[in-house]
């Protein structure tokens, strides 16, 4: 018995040592900057990139305040699909307004949002799609603003993933934000969505406070009221970060061009246009969805289906091909897309 | 001989020994936080704000990321008279395009610039100087702006100080600003001053740097020049970041709420207004220009004389005392009010 005994003792320690190597083995395998990248050229551009632009005796060194770096949201640091989520947030926000407004039962693009009707919706077009935004994102002041979208976001899921937006950010991305910030690299994000729709959630999700954030918005106003000063917001359009807006807003905001800058649609050409052209060592990256299976697939570059949320247009491939941006391919770059469910 | 000598070297030694220990004296009564400030309430007023937002053992702790601090400039950093700094550039820049424009000879607001007639330049109004603005200042890229004004701050001096402008910041407002930033404060400029007037010098005259200015802007414009992307500067007024515009200003590039805020007019009162609505502790303080001798003395408030350039009403006077924010005497509160000339 005795034998058997330490038989048994052995085994176990045996099986817990192998346990233990082998956790050791994957964990080491992951120890690098970047462990939801897979190996490869694409993940290498980026550690090359950053160790020759922190290294000080390399010719392509940036100095610290000069390591100015801009990430756009949808679509690049988290899902744009099936919708835009500050269109979601919309959509309900209506939905939550409507027993105040009757009138909309009968009047477009109200109805249609409250009916689901997603293809009247589709053809109200930009112009309702504004009217849409100015109904649910205006009349209200700057604080109780951001307290509606905190509200939603404790609660709003993702309709596929079934887990809160503020969940779904891509774990590779979060990994290259702080790889960079531990390099001394400012992270910015800048989005065409609304600048106070994504404040009170991109410290929480990003580790991007809110002065770095660039986005749309519209007006506001300072107004006293019982002595007290609120600035209210107004259904008027102050500025489009998209597209050409997207250069403008990171002049207007920051003042410097960025070194690297990451997108994943037409929308941010201009931005990589503008970060490209700068003196120096320059990275710039497209992430495109081709992972129809853990994600999402569209382009229409190579193919793919085009999308009203996110389009990544063969022109935008042709000229990222032409200029060396970097195209990531979530299918073959990514070995994960989410972090693990907690 | 041997004894004169003796002596001789024994005076000298003394005469060095009493300079040294003068000099050390001298330096030793400097060494705390402000040493260009003096003693009394004011200078005790920002050091038991610091010290007890920076404590965090102090019920008045602020977390260091929410430590912004935001500073007019003209009047407040650096004088606004005899007239504004970015006023005395637009209109040598109109002398420098004369040649270029010779209708100007004959136009208004023009010809007065070029006759040096102050008179009939104030009688143009707002709507003149708006004109001379977009002459001087639009029509370039951002960059070729950006040089124009560093090639003139290179070379323009104060009229009566006869220094560069950039060597004219107040000695005891760059200490403030050095105070703050040795304690975690995030000091940021919101002038209504032009954003792209301010940051060419922002970073070498005060340690703020691009990304913290916040300004009056005109529109700019995405544009490829022979497959260059450049931004144009286009003559169309896109934020004036003054009176209610400053918290507008700080709320969309900063999106937190300054918890110290520093001024000098009636164009900071709702900057003022807007930090000390805040919850937890809080610092406003206004710059009160009553030093002719030394710098300028002007109002109306306290019955000194009523300008153009940063009028400081006896009705912001009278929220400053209701509110407890503090008032700068210029005369009393400040040691000196520029570096030594080196």
């Amino acid at each position: 018995m005795a034998v058997r005994s330490h038989l048994r003792i052995y085994l176990v320690f045996v099986l817990v040592l192998a346990a233990g190597l082998s956790i050791g083995t994957s964990a080491l395998a992951e120890t690098g900057p970047l462990p939801s990248w897979n190996d490869g050229p694409t993940k290498q551009a980026i550690v090359d990139f950053v160790q020759k632009t922190t290294d000080k005796s390399s010719p392509a060194f940036i100095p610290p305040a000069e390591r100015i770096v801009t990430f756009d949201n949808d679509g690049t640091l988290w899902p744009s699909h099936p919708m835009y989520t500050q269109l979601a947030f919309a959509l309900d926000r209506i939905k939550a307004l409507a027993p105040k407004h009757p009138e909309w039962k009968t009047q477009q693009p109200f109805k249609a949002v409250l009916d689901n009707n997603m293809k009247a919706l589709a053809a109200g077009g930009e112009k309702g799609l504004v009217e849409l935004v100015m109904a649910s994102h205006a009349g209200m002041s700057t604080a109780e603003f951001e307290k509606i979208v905190s509200d939603w976001f404790m609660t709003a899921k993702h309709p596929r993933f079934k887990r809160p937006y503020t969940k779904l950010a891509y774990q590779p991305m979060l990994e290259l934000l702080s790889y960079l910030r531990a390099n001394g690299f400012k992270t910015y994000i800048v989005s065409g969505g609304g600048i106070e729709f994504m404040r009170p959630m991109t410290e929480a999700v990003y580790g991007v406070p809110p002065e770095q954030v660039i986005g749309s918005s519209i007006e506001t106003k300072y107004e006293m009221k019982d002595g007290k000063p609120m600035l209210m917001r107004l259904p008027k359009i102050h500025f489009i970060d998209d597209k050409a807006g997207k250069p403008v807003g990171i002049n207007m905001f920051i003042g410097r061009r960025p070194v690297a800058a990451f997108g994943n649609s037409d929308g941010d050409r201009q931005m990589l246009e503008w970060t490209g052209a700068g003196n120096g060592a320059r990275l710039m990256m497209l992430v495109f969805h081709d992972d129809a299976k853990r994600e999402y697939a569209y382009g229409p570059a190579n193919g793919l289906p085009d999308t009203k949320f996110g389009t990544f247009s063969q022109s935008l491939m042709d000229e990222a091909k032409k200029k060396g941006w970097i195209v990531i391919s979530m299918k073959n770059d990514w070995k994960r897309i989410f972090a693990p469910e907690q």
